[in-house]
């Protein structure tokens, strides 16, 4: 049995959920917080963050999402995610690697750090400067995506793909942390609903994390 | 013709054309600094970042070093560098991302900023004490690539890997930039002058960036 490092508002881990929802593979999830650094976890990951994959029975360990996304792509045939041709897929890393370092780094990353850092580890409040500057930051990406979704269907190309299900990971971590405006970007919201509501991103949207509370429209379907 | 922008200290692009050179795929280089955020580079890639690359002739463009890397995998079998059992080709995605994502923030991004960026761009003197943490991070990295070519022939395993070719690319430019100390690093110093003598290495090392000129060791592979 795969067993999954992660705590519920982290963006990577909900990247590797998607896929696996996608792909029918089983886990279980296992609570870990990153913030801890906890020896047996630094031990498994020297990098000490979150996902991580372990399967004990074949003594196995993945690290990177990335890496386990292309682990499980290569070795589950249901739901290819990293498909077409070799220019097809290299658009689909493009806007996995866009979401997982640009929009993290300039909208989740900030958002999870005043809103839910501060909160759970420092027990201080967010800055208000920093939180509207990463709203702000969202909304010029949720232009880009709704300019990829005036071209494409979906956000690489002709159909769903990995890049989907990263910026989705990302975008419902942000929204959870109340940094999404939605209003104005039609496009985007048409597509992040039509994800919403596939099965493997229901039980995303039912978790919480501790003392944080999102915003109603959060786990609607029919959210504008 | 393949075209590839990008500029001499660029660890990305290094580790592109390492994997190039080892597939012996032609190509031209662009000299492109990012830093100027020149209108018709941001059109090619809305990241703004090198390396870029482009096929005019293919109506082609491939954007993000790993994205790039996965493609010449692909679609150039010989050398392959991400091969192996799926478990061996995370075990080398891992390490790349390692590099790319800790080692380039923890060492290279510093050292760059300090020695070029604010010696070309801003025109002022680099922060001591920022070297000092960089150079102590690259201590603690290479404590790690020693441990990893104590139980193994290569970083990833048995086999030269993306992985290695990574590591060089930016254990270069933060050699080049005067942030390595080699003493105390055996392994590391025997397995890094294994690549420098590689002749996929050779024309990166006879490179230079302007008013920036290397320690003396920098291009000998007896470096020691
Ligand atoms: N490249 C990694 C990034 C993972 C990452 O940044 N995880 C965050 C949590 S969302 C973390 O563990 N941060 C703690 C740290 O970096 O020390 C991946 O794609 O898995
Ligand atoms: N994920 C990218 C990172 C590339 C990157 O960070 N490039 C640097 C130069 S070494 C850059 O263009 N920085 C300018 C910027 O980020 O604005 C890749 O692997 O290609």
């Amino acid at each position: 049995m795969w067993l999954m490092f992660q705590f519920p508002l982290c963006p990577f881990s909900r990247k590797i959920r998607l896929l696996l929802g996608e792909k029918g593979v089983g886990y279980e999830l296992v609570r870990e917080s990153p913030w801890q650094r906890r020896d047996e976890f630094i031990d498994m990951n020297p990098a000490g963050q979150t996902p991580v994959m372990a399967d004990d029975s074949r003594n196995l360990v993945l690290i990177d999402s990335q890496a386990i996304c292309e682990y499980f792509e290569e070795t589950e045939e249901k739901s290819p995610m990293i498909s077409g041709t070799a220019q097809n897929r290299a658009e689909i890393r493009r806007l996995t690697t866009w979401f997982d370092q640009q929009f993290y780094g300039d909208v989740v990353a900030p958002l999870m750090n005043e809103k839910m850092r501060k909160r759970l580890v420092d027990r201080t409040s967010p800055d208000a400067k920093m939180l509207r500057e990463a709203m702000k930051n969202a909304v010029s990406h949720l232009d880009y995506t709704d300019y990829l979704l005036d071209h494409r269907n979906w956000l690489a190309g002709a159909t769903l793909s990995l890049a989907d299900l990263t910026a989705a990971a990302h975008i419902s971590v942000a929204d959870y942390l109340g940094g999404i405006d939605w209003r104005g970007h039609d496009l985007t919201s048409r597509w992040y609903a039509g994800l919403k509501s596939r099965p493997s991103f229901r039980p995303l949207l039912g978790e919480r994390m501790e003392v944080i509370v999102p915003p109603a429209h959060y786990d609607k379907v029919d959210f504008l």
